[in-house]
């Protein structure tokens, strides 16, 4: 299929390749950036409009809303370059009511819409095993599947209006976020009243309190494996998109709203624009006396400077 | 193996009927309570101190601390009938600190102690297949094993000091809080954005959010099963055990805290004696405008009444 | 002075009024819904354009940021009809953030800019009697100083950078939001433990405990005045002001955070649009059981439907 | 009057010294600790039982409920020295429920008990200048008002029912804390924002944010006087009483709850012995680069060690 493919960074770019990797040819635009191996798998062209022109379907995978919108609606954008009976997928994730006017915006141009945002991380986006989550017509879905396949694993199509992929993956992100914040409590009361948390891991392991997020970030926690997986500065993002869109709906949604502070105290204390859980400045040097707890993803409200988490 | 054993309660029934199985003998405190079935399988002595002479190994399963306090050093308790060898294990769910003082008695009068709490259910609990969660000397937990093993599957001795296995139980039950907190406020918040929750959850499971509250307790949120697992209250004694070692220990711990204000705000709302969702007064009738939310998990603090959830 | 004002709302109308006064002349836009009074009072020119040329200075009164930003720079809006040496005035409550950029592009047509929100409701508006928080450079202030004192009695420079006197009311509304919860969960317990509001109220007042929002909103609290003084999704207006700016500036606001969250709580419940406790829909008939804790404020997470407060 | 008052600490003593200056005459337990002048100014007999004998009215002021729990119960204790018609009044601050046991029991012995704790701290005591806030009898109250006068100003009978002063005290508690936090997320934004804490202070107060806490609390979070003048601990304490009593009530009290673990981050960082603020050790010496927010009452979750506080 001829694909125009809008975004090649940490995701986007192993996402695109992975298409190519499928027997696609695909359309990108100039960029100084661009570097050999991308040169010589897309075919190069000017601008967004020229790759809406070149491909039957147009994929988008850029930071946040008004990225999408400048990319879609700006000038020499992708709706300048769009006729009848293409399709635009944007897998980018962003505001669930701003993608229903975008989706109106592009369906007027007689075209269909999906938003299909993912899971999965830079590592999922490498090994085609992405988690998708699509909003929009069944049709457009079936016709875009093969596309999704050679990226992900775990598609599922949440609903058929614009919009339900992207209140799905805010849906990930609150649970996520949350139970980070679960695991991290849990650890590091269980270490400061002078258990060993990686067996305390290992006994909840199984039971009730059984989760991804236990098993990986949990494992991270006690390694203190600190390297950047995923920016805060993005999850935060997320967040203050469910945060918004639950005051426009009047939900209340508390823990998500304390954990969001919680993130702020973490990059405010310095972790801001890395990993999930801290700066990690020097991987091993996680920092002396008050290395130990500020550095639990979330929770660390308490430096605790003065009893050093046994770990 | 002659076992004591103290508390035929939901739990302590089904585990005292499976060591019985596993071909020991049991001696238990005589209650007007007991039943035929209980009679006919174990031996009935008057008190506990009766327990605590006819045992080798003793074990204990009450509602809370006091209880386990009552049991061991009341009058004609287990101190007053224990001798130099025996062992005392507490498989109720209690203080971790109030836990290191009764070791310490029993200590002194020549016998060792486990504390052993476990999870997983009344269903873990006949089906032998209880997380057990032990702390105590690695001799004591080797001489217990076998018990353990009849009872349970998974069984970790988390550290050889007293207490570290109810400090682990606090931490299970930390993790399950907010998990059930974060999956219900994910799960409210795809619904009230006209997301299909079931489907949503469909999608997340597999990826970073799924866990075993998503799997169980997302379930049961969707489709409305609200009948009683577990006893609030007893859920909100756990937190409580959390919060009071934390404020001990100067460790913040913000999302439990929240999360027991919200346990309060359900029981406030009527849902307080039952499961871990609400009333369930009338399986079906789970009520009209306003049973959507306020029904779900911990969070409902927003009772939807005009704007009911699309489930 | 020769005044253009744009904004005669439930504020606006009685500041303008006030302004006339005080012997100034004003301009205003024409509008259909302008009553007889206002048609006497002040001179009606067509648009915001025609007010910029008007007026020598220019006092906007407008609900949200974007209402800000489409008269000041909208088609026909302020910056067409502003000359240099003008002085623009915005009263509204509106982002801080948003103010520097509104300042900048007025500067750079030659004019000063004085961001001046207002605290004291309708009542202060009427009485002339508002707090006004002042942010821009002295000069400016002392030529807006008459004209502040015809509308309010104490006024302040918060500083001489814009934006001071907008991040000044956006504290403002932290301590009002954050105090009415004080008060609300204070007096809920107080209640539900047995004793009498009222008394614990007079006996609070006098010492550490003592605010204006106790005088105030307690003494509504007790005798469940719920009439409507400010609308809560203005004060939720707010509140977002503070939490995206603090998530900018990465600072963690944990109470203001669940503040916002127990607004949406309460406007889930029914009393959104109105006063700064509830529906009041019918002002007597505050409903029956429930009505009790449920319309307090912010705190209203419990609905003690089976125990209702005794007032 | 004859009256036994057992507990001379910071606040017992001077308010011992008030009673004394209004000419009673004043029985207390021997201490080693007893200094020159209270050897002067009181009768010391061996015992809590001999103050209770030598006392017509025997006056509590100790820390917490199991210090009273002991003075009045334990061997040579209040109650072994009572003989009907005297009066029991326990100005500590300590559990509602608690107090309702210990009246009851001394009821029995037929004599009354007003619980009566204060508010104040040492220079309200000092000054007989406290809030005091009274539960019991009417005519009990009546009978120990001249007592009361000679040590505060502000009395009121909360309820006839005992247990209604610790009740509002209780309330007293939540008010203050939640207020400090208002007052410090309100001045840490502003400051964060780039506005002067101190101007916005003066702005706010006399508008509807007015408090004796923006007064008092907000002039040392801003002159940086980290003086302890009450103990975290003990404000801790309270809130404990607070939260337990809530969660026995069914009554959710979240902003209280998230208040009591940011007590905790604060204690964790190393402020935990001393002032409402922060360590302090060095009164000067609040702490380069970090002493800033951290050091600002409850909120400081966020030391802002890179940009440190404009003050």
């Amino acid at each position: 299929m001829e694909i125009g493919f809008i975004g090649l960074g940490i995701m986007g770019r192993p996402m695109a390749l992975n298409l190519r990797k499928a027997g696609h040819s695909l359309f990108v635009p100039e960029r100084a950036s661009l570097d050999a191996e991308c040169r010589a798998a897309f075919t190069v062209v000017p601008d967004a409009r020229a790759v809406a022109r070149s491909g039957e379907v147009i994929i988008l995978m850029v930071p946040d809303t008004p990225d999408v919108e400048a990319v879609l609606f700006g000038p020499s954008g992708v709706a300048e370059g769009l006729s009848p009976g293409k399709l635009v997928i944007d897998m980018s994730s962003i505001s669930p009511t701003a993608t229903k006017e975008f989706a109106a915006k592009v369906n007027a141009l007689g075209c269909d819409y999906l938003d299909a945002p993912v899971s999965g991380g830079e590592v999922g986006a490498k090994n085609a095993a992405l988690t998708i989550m699509v909003g929009g017509p069944q049709k457009a879905f079936d016709r875009a599947r093969p596309l999704f396949e050679a990226m992900g694993r775990n598609i599922t199509l949440v609903g058929e209006q614009n919009g339900a992929g992207q209140t799905c993956k805010v849906a990930n992100q609150i649970i996520v976020a949350l139970t980070i914040e679960a695991v991290a409590e849990a650890l590091v009361f269980a270490a400061k009243a002078g258990a060993d948390p990686a067996k305390v891991r290992q006994a909840l392991m199984g039971g009730f309190a059984s989760s991804r997020i236990l098993e990986v970030h949990g494992e991270r926690m006690i390694t203190r494996g600190f390297a950047p997986g995923f920016r805060i500065a993005l999850h935060q993002k997320d967040l203050n998109l469910a945060l918004q869109a639950a005051r426009e709906l009047g939900v209340a949604l508390p823990s998500t709203a304390l954990a969001q502070q919680l993130f702020s105290a973490c990059v405010a204390a310095g972790g801001g624009g890395l990993g999930p859980f801290r700066d990690g400045a020097g991987a091993g040097g996680d920092g002396g006396a008050e290395g130990g707890a500020r550095t639990w993803g979330l929770t660390r409200v308490v430096p605790p400077r003065d009893a050093p988490l046994k770990l």
